[in-house]
This record gives C-alpha cells, sequence and structure tokens, in this order.
C-alpha cells in the first residue's frame, strides 16, 4: 500500500526518535528501512534535509542503506535536496553512488555540480565511463537528450530470437527498461524494435530482422522534452527511443520519466497563464529571490500597461462628472471583461497545448466563441441591468446593459484571438495569460463604457 | 516516426481522393492503411467525422479495416465521435467491435449508448461477457473503477516459475501489459505482485509465492483517478492493481492510461483557475451550450461580488470628487493587487495538487509570501510613484505608492491563504480560482486606496 501524509510523518518521527538516540541500533533501523519503498524513503529524507539540523540525520538514514537503495532513494530526492547531501560526501562516496544511479539521473546530479567537484570526480571514472557521462551530460536541459538514459536493450540486426532472448537475460539487471528492444545495425543506427512480448511468442530460430517493426517512432536528441512526453502519450509507449542526426540510437525516455515532463510541463503552463516564469523547482523550495524575479517582471510591466485604462478614464472626466453613478458600476464592467476574455483565452491555450486545437481551428473557433460570448454577455447584462435602474435610473441601466454585453463579447474574442496571434509570430501562445489578457480588456472596457455612456447620455 | 500535423492533412487528402472515387479500390486502400499507424488513423477519422458529410468515408475506412484494427482505432477516438461512428452501425458490427476493444474502453463506449441500444447488444451477448461488461460499466465515473481494464495476467498463488511463464504466454494476446502479474489466492484476493523481469531470471521450480513482493501498491476500485494518476507517478509504476472492499483484485489501471488522467486533471484545473467548470470533451468539440454553462456561474455570481467594489467608491465620492486625478490611479492599484493575489492562488494550488505543498506548510509559506509580495508591493510602488507625482503632485505620489504596497501585499496573502482555507472546508483549494481572488482583491483595494486617501488628504 502506498503510504499517505500522516503514515509518512509517524516514519519521519520514528526513524528521527531512533536516530537521535546515544547508540541508534544501525541493524534495527536496517530492518526497518528495508520495508519501506524507495520513493517513502524518499519524501522522509526530503522534509529531515529541509529542516537543516536534520541533515545528518538523512546522512546516516543513507548510510545504513545499501549503495544501490541510497542510489535509487537520492535519485527521489528533489535536486536541491540531492545537492545538499553530495555536498556533505567524500568523493568516492559520490562515485559510487553514481555509479549505481540510472545514466539520466547521473548526469542530471553531475551537471549540477561545482566545476571543482566535477574535475576530480571525472579524473577517478574509468575512460568508457568518464566519456559516457560526458556525452550525456552535455545535452541541453530540456531537450530529449537530457531525459533521457542509455541504459536499454540494445540488439544486434542478425541475431537469433533465442540470442536476442540472452541478451535481454543478461541485460535485465542495468536496463532501464528490458520490455522494449532496439534492433541496431553495426554502425548502431536505429533498424528496428520489438517488444519483449513480441519476442516471447517468436520461433526461437526466427531471426529479429523478420519480426521487429521497421517504422519505428522516435525522436531526435535536440527536441523539446514536452514533444517527448507528446509522443509517448499519443502513442501509448513504454519507451521513446533517441536518435542523433544521423540516425544512430543514443538512448531512451521511458514512460514513467514522460510522466514526470508531463507534470512539470502542466505546471509551467499553469504558472504562465498567471504571468510566473518557469521556476528551477517546486513553490516550496524555491529561493525567494528567483520567486521574486519569476513573478516580478510582467507585474511592472502590466502596471505601465494599466496607465491606458487610468488615461482613458481621464478622458472621460465631463462625463464622470455629468453622471457620477457611473463609476459604481466601472470595476464591475471591465472585470466581467477580463473574467471572460481570461476564460476564452485559458481555453485556447490549453486546447492548443494537447493538440486538441491547432491554428487552422481559429476560424471554427471563432464563430463559436461569438456565439458563447454573446450569450454569456447577454445573461450579464440581464443581471445587471435592475441594479442600473435602482443606482441611477433607466438611461444608466441601458449604458450599463450594452456595455456588458459589448465589453464582454469584446473582451472573449480578445481572449480567444491572442493566442492564435502570439502562435503566429511564434510567441509561446501561453503569453497570453490571465493577467496580460484582463489587462488589455481593462482598458479596453474604459473606453467602451464611457464612449455608450458619452453618446446616450448626449442623446438623452 | 510519428506524423506531424502537415503529414496527418496530406493523409486525410489522400485518403479522401481515394474514397470519393467512383470505384474506390479497396485493397490499395488497405495496403496503404496498413503502414500507419492506429492513433494516426484515428486522428484523421476524427477530422473526417467532425466534418459531418465526411462520416461516410469514415466508416468506409473502419470497414477496410479488420475488426481488431477498428477496435484499436476507435479506442483513439474521442467519445462524441465514437458514438456518431456507432450510432451509424448494425447490432452485430457494434458487437464485434466490442469484443475486440480492451475491456476498460468497451464499458466505457457502452455506458453512453442509449438504453435501448444497450439493452438490444446485452440480450445478444454471452453470459459470462454480459456479467463482466456490467460489472466494468457500473463504476462511476472518475473513480478508479470507471478506468481500469479487467485484461491483467493473474498467476495462482502456488503456481511454478514455469507454470506461470506458460500462463503468460497464454494470457500475452489479450492482456493489456503482461510485464506486470499479480498472484491471487484461491478467492481472488490479491497476495503479491512480480514483474515478468524478475520471473525470467528465477530458478524455473521455484513458486511464485516465494518471489513475489507481498507489500503490493494497490488502490481502492472507488477511489479518485487523480489518485490513481498520482500513485503511478510517484512509484514510476507499469500498472495499478484495483481491489475491493474485500481486497479482491478486481482490475488494473496501466501507465498509458494514468497518463492520459494526469493530462485531462490538469486541464480540468487549468479551466478551474479560471473559473470554468468540467468540460465533457475537448474545448473544440464540446457542445455550445455545455461550454455556455460551464462559463457562465462563476461569471454572473462574480458580477454580484463586483458590486462590492462599486459599494465602496460610492462610499468615498467625497475624497474622489476633492480629489478626481485619485480616479486615474484605480484601475492600476486594484489590476496590481489582483494580478500579485492570482499569482500567489495559482502556486499555492498548483502545489497542493502536485504534493509539493501540503496543509502543514501553512506558516512556512506565509512566512515566504510576505517577504516575496512584501519586495514585490515596494517594487511596483517604485515604478508608480514618478507617475503620482506627474499627474497629481506629491500627495497623489504617496498616497498611490502606499496603497500599491498595501493592497500587493493584502492581495497576495489573500490569494496564498484562501486555497488552504477551502482545504481546511473540504473544498476544492482549485476553486480559489484567478477570477475570484481578482474580485476579492478589487473590492479590498478599493478600500485601502480610498481609506489611505482619505487619511492622507484630510492631514494635508
Amino acid at each position: 500500500m502506498a503510504l499517505n501524509e500522516e503514515a509518512l510523518q509517524a516514519l519521519k518521527t520514528e526513524l528521527l526518535d531512533e536516530l537521535v538516540k546515544e547508540d541508534p541500533s544501525k541493524s534495527q533501523l536496517a530492518e526497518r528501512l528495508a520495508e519501506i519503498r524507495s520513493a517513502d524513503i524518499g519524501e522522509v529524507l526530503e522534509e529531515l534535509i529541509e529542516e537543516d539540523e536534520e541533515l545528518s540525520a538523512a546522512l546516516t538514514v543513507l548510510d545504513i542503506l545499501s549503495t544501490e537503495r541510497a542510489a535509487n532513494v537520492l535519485g527521489y530526492l528533489p535536486k536541491e535536496s540531492q545537492l545538499e547531501v553530495v555536498g556533505e560526501l567524500s568523493d568516492s562516496q559520490v562515485l559510487k553512488l553514481l555509479e549505481e544511479m540510472g545514466s539520466d539521473e547521473r548526469a542530471d546530479l553531475f551537471n549540477r555540480l561545482g566545476e571543482d567537484r566535477r574535475e576530480a570526480l571525472l579524473r577517478r571514472m574509468a575512460h568508457q565511463e568518464r566519456e559516457d557521462l560526458k556525452r550525456l551530460a552535455s545535452y541541453e536541459e530540456g531537450t530529449a537528450g537530457a531525459i533521457m538514459t542509455s541504459d536499454y536493450v540494445a540488439i544486434a540486426s542478425g541475431m537469433t530470437v533465442s540470442q536476442a532472448m540472452m541478451r535481454v537475460r543478461q541485460t535485465a539487471p542495468d536496463a532501464e527498461t528490458v520490455y522494449q528492444l532496439y534492433v541496431l545495425d553495426s554502425d548502431g543506427h536505429l533498424i528496428g524494435t520489438m517488444s519483449l512480448r513480441q519476442l516471447m511468442v517468436a520461433r526461437p530460430g526466427a531471426l529479429v530482422d523478420d519480426i521487429m517493426i521497421k517504422d519505428v517512432i522516435k525522436i531526435p536528441v535536440d527536441k523539446a522534452q514536452e514533444e517527448v512526453a507528446r509522443i509517448v502519450a499519443r502513442y501509448d509507449l513504454l519507451a521513446l527511443p533517441v536518435v542523433d542526426a544521423d540516425g544512430r540510437m543514443v538512448g531512451i525516455v521511458t514512460h514513467d520519466d514522460a510522466m514526470d515532463v508531463a507534470e512539470s510541463e502542466a505546471t509551467e503552463d499553469i504558472h504562465k497563464g498567471m504571468s510566473i516564469g518557469q521556476l528551477e523547482d517546486g513553490v516550496s523550495r524555491v529561493p525567494l529571490w528567483s520567486l521574486y524575479r519569476k513573478r516580478v517582471f510582467w507585474l511592472v510591466l502590466l502596471v505601465f500597461a494599466n496607465l491606458f485604462s487610468g488615461a482613458g478614464i481621464a478622458y472621460f472626466e465631463e462625463t464622470i462628472a455629468a453622471q457620477v453613478a457611473l463609476v459604481f458600476f466601472l470595476p464591475l464592467l471591465i472585470g466581467s471583461g477580463g473574467n471572460a476574455g481570461a476564460q476564452a483565452a485559458t481555453l485556447m491555450v490549453r486546447g492548443m497545448a494537447t493538440g486538441d486545437v491547432g491554428v487552422k481551428d481559429w476560424s471554427k473557433m471563432l464563430g463559436r466563441e461569438l456565439l458563447v460570448a454573446g450569450s454569456l454577455g447577454l445573461t450579464m447584462a440581464i443581471a445587471v441591468a435592475p441594479i442600473g435602474i435602482f443606482r441611477g435610473g433607466e438611461a444608466v441601466a441601458i449604458i450599463v446593459a450594452l456595455s456588458m454585453v459589448t465589453i464582454v463579447l469584446f473582451g472573449s474574442l480578445i481572449g480567444m484571438c491572442l493566442p492564435f496571434v502570439l502562435e503566429r509570430f511564434k510567441v509561446d501562445p501561453a503569453t497570453a495569460s490571465a493577467p496580460l489578457v484582463t489587462t488589455l480588456i481593462d482598458a479596453t472596457g474604459v473606453l467602451i463604457y464611457f464612449s455608450i455612456a458619452t453618446a446616450i447620455l448626449a442623446g438623452v
């Protein structure tokens, strides 16, 4: 059974109680830890490490575990915590841990170490290992190369089924997955793939070249990681092979890593939708200075954008002076337009991210939004009209109701179209965030409201 | 290679060209279709079905494919399109397709058919098949039961490794995954699990009971589907077994279905963040009436909430009359507070959804937000102060700068705390949407701004 929040807290207390004893019984602790999953130990250690004084407790736990298990647990820690742990260990301890980590996690951790530490570690590695690590560590963050592992099962073209099966058994302990196999020619080009399931039901003497699927779904090493997640999800893959520019196989991304990417991409999109830049860690751990920087940019920019709304109000000062009751409805009208517009923008941005909406759907979406936003505007106008009569009489009611329909309709169309426009100019459509859309609509709303008011009041 | 947008369009044109011929060559089409992945055929059919007049072309394509392949392609279609296709087929055609679908997709499609159609189909099924379908179709939408499949490999307790291996070979064609095996006692209780990898390296004569992992990660059938996705992601599982209240195994959820759930949950969260209700389909396909209903509720509610801002303005009419320049800064100040508050709320809601932030982290988050929001408020105050001097002199500048710091700080704290308060009262924290938070802060902002203005102007 997976551990829940309370069980994790109890485990943490239990570990701490044992560890603060004068002479903690390591064998007893080891026995207890053996029953607990690496992901759960990782969670407890993460909390211990965050509370600075308990870092040594976390180190003791890692020390008690076998190197393989410790490497596994380390892989579940957030990157900041990994660095804190590694900072307390000797080079030879770190080397042992690195050796046991998956090649993708190894390269990831290695990349975050200081220059000196990296040099010291590289000097002590075997040639092959060093080259492998350097290669994996060289891919740019956010690309397929940066999240792939080189621990996959490669089958040489020309092998028989039983030879391939032998190879699977030999590689089983090290490979990230043995359930999807890749056939390479003598130059390392990826020429086919097969599942272990296919291999198991094939005739032992058959050639892998005859049973493999030749049309392999693969991805170039420099493609964006969200593309990896999209392809894995779309074709329900266990693993996606990664190839270099010449079609040579360089690694795989497994389904669990693709799922992690999809989650962090969703988080990034959600944050972007509120004009927050990409955080390098969870919100509870990211340094405050970084959190400030990722939030301040658009906030300050939008302060200036909001000046247009103010200028709009100043321009209509006479109209306002003639009917002060109008100001009462200002927040309501521009707020409503902003909300409807932010909804429309969000629907499009997410639709584009999931592949549900494409650029070619623009006109269809425009037609749909016209109908929906028109109905929304009418409903809201009907809701607000009685208050208009109550506060300022019939003329104000008509002004407010008319403005509501127009502002909601305009706001929704601005919100809907902006992501398409951005995409057209190769800007991430997610830049059409709620704050940006709301600010644009605020300014438009002020103009619409007071123009309608001026016209109607002049007519009265 | 996965198909991109252009390749898909070309394929669609090609298929249509062939299909509109007087006498389309079915064998040629069949050959062409054999080279294309089911997911890609599904994508093309989806477009054909959406353009109503091409529904018959889609049906012809399905007819050309083998039943197994057609069932597979059908599984990739959105639910609405599935229903359109099935509406055109005879009962016996539907029965054949249902038989070839995965048990989870079968139950899903069945559940969406009309009462009459369901009865007609059930009458024609074998007893076992009927009971199985009725059971799977009975789980409430959004639960583990509703997304699980019953096509898993069950191993009887007491079997040897070689017997288990035989069982895997036999079940291979039907099971969703053969890579994770589940050991059941004679009453069907789930008592252990092992991977195919473990089985392959075990001694053939060993008992499965001796090599299986007894502490199985599993989930009750009535748990929410997002919990399934969370556990699969957390423990990097290939499949998560689902058990009933007595611990009897009833199905599995595979990694690819868990990934789909995670994606649709992310979409739901993103929409909720903008006060949009849960859509039953993609934004490009959901009926307009439904889209209207899912957007209108909060929009109208917030119209009334916005009245408080209006009332606030009305209350301070005298202050405004004394210094009309103040109105110029109103949209800017409440807009900034709303933006900062929406950011803070979004960071907490997403942190809670991913498990990064727990209720117990409340005080830590409050401390962090105080620092960050204070800095943001100061920065924005410095940005806006010169404009204050320019528009209304020193007094206005002081009022505006002071208000900016206070509103941004208050707004951020409201935004940050609201998700925790909601969670505390068992309301989904995602209800703390950007529009709700912004509206709350608008009203607070008006009060803060004009209170500060009244106080300072009275002192001048």
